[in-house]
């Protein structure tokens, strides 16, 4: 079994990696597909299960969660909390169908039992700027310094969720395989290489 | 130009991929040449060079520098300058020559102007443990505990060494292209993904 997990910085191309490097391996790619069938089988608005993946459970809950319990239910926590459940379902389900690469939602950790490669895909932040600018994320009316505090605030989400699911640190080298500073370079040009290196990561794993 | 410099754990294994990366890419590789350079450039023992360049600066000097300056000329930490200075030296004249592989010795940092592509080659402390003694390290009388030590005390140095010269942290991944853990993988079997990667990273640089 051959799982690629892929962890990024928001805006360092981590998401143009994964998909490119299944393409390369000719394996599924998952995504946004895995947010669509949270809201399917939830019955969830796609947007609020974005919102919750990205910022994690509400703050407020997490440091009285005993406490917010004994007051009794509380529907918006159970929402996330289900939502949180649907994610690690599904992401596992997807898993035992085989070969593949997953961007974000935690699947690294999630995903550990399968002994997935797992790499992490970061830039400098001036190319993590000009990388939202290029592809037209929803961004036009941002400064650059609001830019960037986004930028920050998402991957301080994508943190925090992480938080939520295990000890180890979203972005520390040690948590992954390897690690790929995309500034400066396309991409495309790239996947090559990495290709290479995931093959003969899988093939060592598989002669262990 | 291609040069690229490999910082690593001790017991990572990034030696052993410094060297036959350069192989592979059939270019010059230094290490312990360094080394000799500046035991024989400036008459010192290669013992006493080697000390030095893995513990950085004599630690009582550091916090008191203008200090210590002021109580008039001190060998020892004159010494320990005359080294640092020569290792500089000798590192941009090795570069000048023209690509290369050096492993070690802050070089990607002394060579920031030439843009060298910056490797970090890293491990769990298990599988440093097991690297050290397949390769007969001198450890042989040492506990898991004593050798576990050992490793984590030259790496405290390679740090500091690296904070003599730079604000860049030793070993944090912004500070590097690639960032590549060789847990559970055999260093061989990396190299020709490495190259690729190297190769695709410089005609990048190149193309700018």
């Amino acid at each position: 079994m051959r799982i690629i997990t892929i962890s990024r910085e928001f805006g360092s191309g981590g998401r143009e990696l994964g998909k490119r490097l299944a393409e390369a391996l000719e394996i599924p790619y998952y995504d946004k597909e895995i947010l669509y069938a949270i809201a399917k089988e939830g019955n969830f608005n796609e947007d609020y299960v974005e919102e919750v993946l990205q910022r994690g459970l509400t703050p407020n809950f997490m440091p009285t969660f005993g406490h917010t319990f004994s007051l009794g239910p509380n529907p918006v926590m159970e929402n996330e909390l289900e939502i949180m459940s649907l994610q690690q379902k599904i992401i596992e389900n997807i898993a035992q169908k085989g070969d593949c690469v997953i961007v974000g939602r935690t699947s690294g950790i999630i995903l550990e039992k399968f002994r997935p490669m797992k790499i992490f895909v970061y830039a400098d932040m001036g190319a993590r700027l000009a990388r939202c600018r290029l592809r037209g994320d929803d961004v036009k009316n941002l400064s650059d310094k609001e830019l960037q505090k986004k930028i920050q605030k998402i991957d301080e989400g994508r943190a925090r969720h992480q938080r939520l699911f295990s000890d180890k640190k979203w972005g520390q080298k040690e948590n992954y395989h390897l690690c790929v500073n995309t500034t400066g370079v396309e991409i495309a040009a790239l996947v090559p290489a990495v290709k290479a290196y995931a093959t003969a990561w899988f093939e060592q794993q598989e002669a262990d």
